[in-house]
């Protein structure tokens, strides 16, 4: 694999345990790792000018669902049952191999445009997913939808479903493609299903990426019929570990925190997703940091965002917060950027691999044009990092990296064909309306 | 002056009385007023290409600085009086006419990029903000702000400050820069200078353009201070008047509410800026539409928000109320548009002139090029406003156009130099905080 460097980026944001921000430096990478930072001439097979740019580490898009891409704008502004039973559902009954595959194309397009480098998914026809991931060349943590409602023989052929898809990510041989067990939530899965998962987990070194306490009406129902709270039960079933990533966890006591805490369990937390449904719920970051939980970001599907826009979801993650805890210093610019990079890869538990720019890290970076006039002025090394959350746009982004190569330069996108997926992506969303 | 031809177009918002979307039609602007939207073959001295393109009006931010631009990322994350007291106050004592003139510019050059085509300002220096408008091609309506302190002689000066701006704005002759009256705040200027204030801007036609309400400290101070509210001492003194634009009024009861809508007051919401300070309170709009007031959207400046981004502002807008009333349908896609469009044009008292795509208003119109990932798919008609609102990126604003002038194109700006004001704006804000 040919060298790159990026020679002498106007600002470094690395990320690395003392949050350094480097003015003029450049990064050499060598077989998709990150071999120096520095200023010392350097010379490699290829070359990106990294003048009037900002370098980051690539974020980190903890929970999404990539095909649900072609429901975006189809229908919004409604009550989350509503929406779901007489919009989503049935359209997702009409999904085929095809829709899945061009579904996810299209999402994983706007997160290389976005600067999105890694992303965990859920979803069904999943091998598609994953062919789709894997020819974008994001780093994909991948899980099939598991959902039994309470019916075992339901829960075989799902349990299937999951190992041929573990079966056919081997035969990927992608490192940057990991297999995910996705049981979808407590409300959809029997206590056998989510143990199963747990165990099935363990055994394959992969990670639970399940729903938890997305809404009020999700805990209201619990406490009806388990006469307890989701996260309780989830512990007194014994579902829960260290490999359990939770998305949302929008409704939580400190005492589900504090069991969640225990556990080691992490969080994918959705603000923008969270807000537009309404689930009136704010995460409860502060306690969650409290109890050292590891807590990433996640658009969610953009059937709900509606854009899978990660710059958007940090800003908006630290307004939330702000204004709900009537506290500005509450969340600050550098947590919000934490939570989107370094966090992130800690919530998926490749923190040693990812999440930063450092010697010995896999080289997934992007590039900032801060030569635009939403990025100026830029005050010195101590704003940057309030720069690249409050100010940047998604459009800034103008080189996305992952493992070393380029697959965004100039906003232009390398390793996928935007004139076939784009078009194609149009018609079969209108088909499977139509249909 | 040549006359212009948008040529079939994907989509027009045309945000007129129905809000009627239009599938494949040009519209025709002759001597900066639309003149035909339609499909009949049409010729003009100039043409722009709709392929792929969605029409909607150019967006109205109704409360920013401009000239704050310089600020941006210098400070955040802080509470709000040391903000103010620690960082913005000794840097605004440093402000000279060049360094607001080019923030303006600046800031305009933003404006023009996410797509917005007409601005409410205060601040200082304002005939150096209004040449930048004015040669940006912005529409603007442009307040010297008054504050006094409750000073006499300050008072005075501020008056003489606010006739010389009066004058100035009329040698521009421009009819496009309109003049606004701006006393500050009802916590920094006396009753005298309130009641001034309404007097000049009623007998001059313009608007009365003031902070209100935007935290729950000013409320409380006044409270102490008068044993009453805000709003009821802004009626008690008679301040209150159809002329008057209220920023934020963020911390308002019902009562409040009712009495600005009896006199007719318009209110600049200001979501973004008020999450980002932490004023905590969420301001009331569905009991301001119950009321019926005008309302519209502001971004409020770069150095709170830290962007001049109204898509950004309509998306947090919505999400906000959303997640503030625990209801996805309390504010829709379309009341968002509303909000910063054909409403931002009524709290202006503009709506004859502009604010919607309709034969015989002014020509402000923006192009979104929806051939981009975060824009596909469209599913139909019904759909587009929703993608107006949720999808889009402000980078997805092709061409901005006011009263018939191409300000940009292809997302070059044509009535500003780019080359020289972002280095020299860069060299401003630095030499600001180091002096």
């Amino acid at each position: 694999m040919p060298s790159l460097l990026i020679r002498n980026a106007d600002w470094i944001a690395t990320q690395n345990e003392k949050r350094e921000v480097i003015r003029n430096a450049s990064i050499l990478i060598r077989d998709g790792v990150i071999t120096e930072i520095g200023n010392r001439v350097q010379s490699a097979d290829a070359e990106i000018d990294g003048k009037g740019k900002i370098a980051l580490p690539g974020l980190i898009n903890t929970h999404t669902h990539l095909s649900m891409t072609l429901f975006r704008g189809f229908a919004d502004d409604m009550l989350l049952q509503d929406w779901l039973q007489k919009k989503i559902w049935p359209l997702e009954a009409k999904h085929t191999d095809e829709t899945c595959y061009f579904g996810a194309l299209l999402g994983s397009a706007e997160m290389i445009m976005s600067g999105t480098t890694t992303l965990m998914d859920m979803y069904f026809h999943m091998d598609k997913v994953a062919k789709a991931v894997n020819e974008s060349g994001l780093r994909g943590f991948l899980s099939h939808g598991l959902i039994d409602f309470f019916d075992q023989a339901k829960a075989r052929l799902e349990q299937d479903s999951t190992r041929k898809f573990f079966d056919f990510v081997r035969t990927l041989a992608n490192p940057r493609i990991r297999f995910a067990v996705g049981p979808h939530a407590p409300y959809t899965c029997s206590e056998e299903m989510l143990l199963w998962a747990k165990e099935f987990a363990e055994k394959n070194g992969a990670i639970v990426h399940i729903h938890v306490a997305e809404t009020r009406r999700e805990q209201a129902d619990f406490q009806k019929q388990h006469g307890m709270r989701v996260v309780e039960y989830l512990d007194k079933i014994g579902a829960l570990s260290k490999n359990m990533l939770a998305a949302h966890c929008a409704w939580l006591t400190k005492s589900e925190i504090r069991l969640l805490g225990k556990a080691g369990v992490s969080v994918a937390h959705c603000p923008v997703s969270n807000m537009k449904i309404a689930t009136g719920g704010v995460a409860a970051l502060p306690e969650m940091f409290e109890e050292g939980l590891a807590v990433g970001l996640g658009t969610d599907s953009a059937s709900s965002n509606n854009t899978l826009d990660m710059f958007e979801t940090m800003k908006v993650c630290a307004l939330l917060q702000k204004a709900h805890r009537w506290d500005p210093t509450v969340l600050n610019a550098q947590k919000a950027l934490d939570l989107a990079t370094i966090d992130g890869a800690r919530a998926l538990g490749v923190q040693k691999e990812i999440g930063s720019i450092e010697a010995g890290k896999r080289a997934d970076i992007i590039l900032i044009d801060a030569r635009a006039p939403n990025m100026v002025p830029i005050h010195g090394k101590d704003t940057v990092i309030s720069d690249l959350v409050y100010s940047v746009s998604a459009a800034n982004v103008d080189t996305t990296i992952v493992d070393g190569h380029v697959l965004m330069q100039n906003r232009e996108i390398k390793s996928l064909n935007m004139d076939e997926i784009l078009p194609k992506a149009q018609e079969l969303a209108l088909q499977m309306v139509a249909s």
